[in-house]
């Protein structure tokens, strides 16, 4: 089909618009693919759903290709589901909520675990109905405490999200790496570059969930890696590379010292290097020699009270709030204020040590670092001490490890392969094993081949599909403006009528019109405006192949440029169609 | 594509949904294209999701064949457009409102005219730029106070609506007549039953307001046409026929009757027959003799205070409301209470006239057929007292003419060509030639050849392509179930194997792969479940093309059923695959 500049409804931008910071929000407004409506809220002009509806198409593909099958919920849903798991009030602020006239409560579906859930208990009952992938591509609404950087997070976005369905954890692995390659074919089909990152430690195993982010600088999702090896992770789920527990036999016995004005690590750090410690004659005492004890108190989901918890990680380091969430969750947790410390008068801020800790049963959580037979410099419970020489599993015995520190650039990998590098990346896909979280809240049950019933297990997986649009233009544009891989453009040619002449543009119109015949998409820019307003606007649309009609012309020749890779040749008019049609075909 | 019965997220329902009250809502739950969520919010299961696609395609296509451009709003959209145009209060308790977190209003939107005008302000700004249309197939909300019939009357539906921009009269009405045929086409290619009505009466002129209706006895709306000339309209729309004016001359002189306990129109016919009355010497009177005066109030959008209005009409006709409420519109009005009555003694209840309305300054519309010259038994304005002989154009002058009036059947097309019958029918579509209502709210001028500002002119249309789908249900099925057109059937054929033999399966399975290498979508039933159950699924589910590899088998030949017409036949098995495929390509 020929779509023609004259028609188009499009007006190009030449200046950045003033509230975009990053790249691919400042091309797409002033290509015209999308337009701002409100905070996070974006039409899509015609350009943009061109793009929007080609990732929806490859993204579909792969889908079926699995066997999944498309539904469709409505994005106005019930609040009685969401409160069954839940997630009515664990979502908080995230959740739009709204009320009909009769003053029912409405939520607006940010996911719909539930719904798929409660629709598979409504149709299905035996264990022969299984394996199961449902799912659809709809229209998500989530109202982000910061709607930034365009369409990269909206409040009003499409997403794929399916869900599967099996009778055992067996059927469930295998639902997994479906989705694993498909979504791996997915993004290799949409040219975008990412890493698959593990998204969450220990617990529940390594590959029971991982996010798929695209490698960029404006992520807002931090990851870490082992070049070595390829071990990439979310930085809440690295687990650390901990040490050998060491012999305690001949350690030297804890020793109690004053240490006034020392309520920090740094001037610990200094006290001890001033004190001449018998325990480090030849080295310097760092911040890793300390121990420090952060207190917080947590409250479980199921419960109204507030419990004491103390976190105790090398001094060298520093908690990090994402790690420590993660690590915590579903808890919540807060730090101490005065007054708790008011309640609890052993807990002597600055100079908190596990011997008070553990003589007054408060839960004690240390970094995997903090392994039997480790020394320690850390505080002796009164104002102006500290204790030397406390050694774990001798001297204090923590009730558990937890993976609160920060990683750092050039920490090991837990593969052990190499060190850690950090990278920045944004989500654009997320596969998790879920179990039967949702299954449990709806009693999804069916018979078995047995006939007693069993509780079904579910997977579920994202895609965010209009956020590519965003992040694949994120990755492919240059200063120029953006630069489509063939897969997503909004078309296959740009072809520009550079040459005023009327045999020229007669003779445009019919390499358009056999570029048509041969089934591809074509923008004409048959405008009346100069060559150099159509050169820019063609580099900044983005379209990979843009073929010139220009002062060639009366030579025989049309010139034909790849956008993508930026190579430039000249092509004889009388095969122009075909060369085109087959430079297309082979990709950009 | 082969999908398979065995595998397909779908379960038959045996019996009727005990809410479902239309044959359409009963069927589509049975058949499990759609299940409800909650009250007016449907998920569509995979058959579902296929005849709405198929809907949405050949609707996109016939606008893109206009010259339309496709774009997509978010449905969640701010306050403050719906606000300027007064919408925001005007839509009651129909429309969603939401607040943000930061406690900004928000609503989902029920049409977009605020946006794209907006938009096309935001992007366009000479006179050569037009004409212009715009379209989106977009998921919309109403809260309505009844959702009913299943996807009929949904909550969340999808909607095309489109708008045209001209700059000019001329180029409103060219979009109009585009919108016109290309609504023809699509609902031909749906093959649906449809009347086009006018929508609105005289005020705008016949053409600038029309609906298309589906024929159906479960339609919402009632609607009139001529038999003879094809006119049609909406009961609102219908333009009475009034009668020529009469000479006065001649007509005797009014006199004022004692008639007691006539406070009906009927006990008033009652006393006028027993009264031998000269008038009505050798004629029956009767209640078309009479002319009964009803009592409103009425108050204008932009004014606080209630004003009388007197509606006279002849006594054998009811006040229909919603013709009221459209001749009204955009005034509201109420009846007059008690406490209205006793504040205006001059009303006399019962007995009210012309005489103490017009002397007492009350406005007085009048039913097209009082026409000057017409002689009325009416209210003296006494009680217990009428007048006999009141005459049009003499006695009284009404202050102009009012469609209010109930329209029957048997009543003159306005045309002149035949009598009125009234039907049932869906409003499917809706072409409105609207004016500069919203360019004229957000200013949205161009520059025109000369330079100066032009407000553009704009036409709104819409189609209810999820409703659709109900719509198309409803007129096609039998009490076996769906019976789908092939431009919409969720698959072009459905193959059921119902012979357990071996070979006969394995040729099925040969049948299903050739067919499917033609490029036939193809619903494969593969269950072990027994041949009856096949075949009534097969009815239920509706697809029109049904092949059957049974006990013919063996004899070399399939059964080739026709579900929309209901014609069968035995095709040999050597040429099923091309036999089929081209009765498929042929039609339904």
């Amino acid at each position: 089909m020929i779509t023609r500049m004259s028609e188009l409804f499009l007006r190009t931008l030449r200046d950045d618009p003033a509230d975009a910071e990053v790249p691919s929000h400042k091309l797409l407004i002033r290509a015209g693919y999308i337009r701002q409506i409100g905070p996070g809220l974006y039409s899509w002009l015609p350009l943009g759903l061109r793009v929007l509806r080609r990732i929806e198409r490859i993204v579909r593909e792969e889908m079926v290709a699995i066997g999944a099958q498309e539904i469709l919920f409505p994005a106005l849903l019930p609040r009685e589901p969401y409160e069954t798991t839940n997630r009515w009030t664990e979502y908080g602020d995230t959740l739009f909520r709204l009320q009909d006239r009769r003053e029912n409560d409405y939520l607006l579906g940010p996911t719909h675990e539930e719904l798929f859930a409660l629709t598979v208990k409504g149709e299905y009952s035996s264990y022969k109905d299984f394996p199961l992938i449902l799912f659809q591509i709809q229209t998500k609404y989530r109202d982000e405490a910061r709607p930034r950087a365009g369409i990269l997070r909206g409040r009003e976005f499409v997403m794929k999200d399916s869900y599967s369905f099996d009778i055992d954890e067996d059927g469930l692995k295998v639902a997994y790496q479906k989705h694993r390659e498909a979504y791996q074919r997915i993004f290799d089909r949409l040219q975008v570059r990412y890493v698959i990152v593990s998204a969450v430690s220990g617990a529940m195993g390594g590959s029971a969930s991982e996010e798929f982010l695209a490698e960029s600088e404006v992520g807002e999702d931090t990851f870490v890696r082992c070049l070595e090896s390829g071990y990439a992770a979310n930085v809440e789920a690295v687990v650390t590379l901990a040490p050998e527990p060491k012999p305690i036999e001949g350690l030297p016995e804890p020793v109690v010292h004053d240490t006034p004005d020392t309520p920090t690590i740094a001037t610990l750090v200094d006290w001890a290097n001033s004190a001449n410690l018998p325990q480090f004659a030849g080295r310097e005492v760092t911040a890793a020699d300390t121990l420090k004890n952060v207190m917080l108190k947590v409250r479980r989901p199921d419960s109204e009270e507030w419990e004491l918890l103390a976190i105790g990680i090398p001094g060298d380091r520093e908690v990090d709030d994402k790690r420590l969430a993660a690590a915590l969750e579903p808890a919540e947790y807060q730090l101490l204020d005065d007054a708790d410390f008011a309640r609890h008068p052993f807990l002597v801020k600055g100079y908190i040590g596990p011997k008070a800790l553990q003589a007054n049963g408060v839960r004690y959580l240390v970094d995997p670092r903090v392994v039997t037979g480790t020394s320690w410099i850390t505080g002796a419970d009164q104002p102006g001490k500290h204790v030397v020489g406390l050694v774990a599993g001798r001297d204090f015995t923590p009730d558990g490890t937890i993976e609160a520190a920060e990683i750092r650039d050039g920490d090991p990998s837990p593969d052990g392969a190499g060190p850690l590098v950090s990278a920045r990346g944004i989500e654009i896909g997320h596969i998790f094993q879920l179990g039967r979280k949702y299954t449990d809240a709806f009693n999804v049950d069916v018979l078995g081949e047995d006939g007693k019933p069993i509780r079904l297990i579910m997977g579920s997986y994202g895609i965010g599909v209009s956020r590519l649009v965003a992040v694949i233009a994120e990755q492919h544009h240059d200063e120029l403006g953006l630069r489509w891989p063939s897969a997503v453009s909004p078309f296959d040619v740009h072809l520009v009528i550079a040459n005023k002449d009327d045999a020229a543009r007669a003779g445009a119109e019919e390499l358009a019109a056999d570029l048509d015949r041969l089934g591809l998409e074509l923008l004409l820019d048959d405008r009346s405006a100069s060559p150099g307003v159509k050169f820019k606007d063609a580099e900044l649309l983005g379209v990979p192949w843009i073929v010139v009609v220009g002062r060639g012309w009366s030579k025989g020749v049309v010139e034909l440029r790849n956008r993508f890779t930026g190579e430039t040749r000249e092509i004889p008019v009388d095969s122009a169609a075909t060369e085109i049609a087959s430079a297309v075909s082979g990709g950009a």
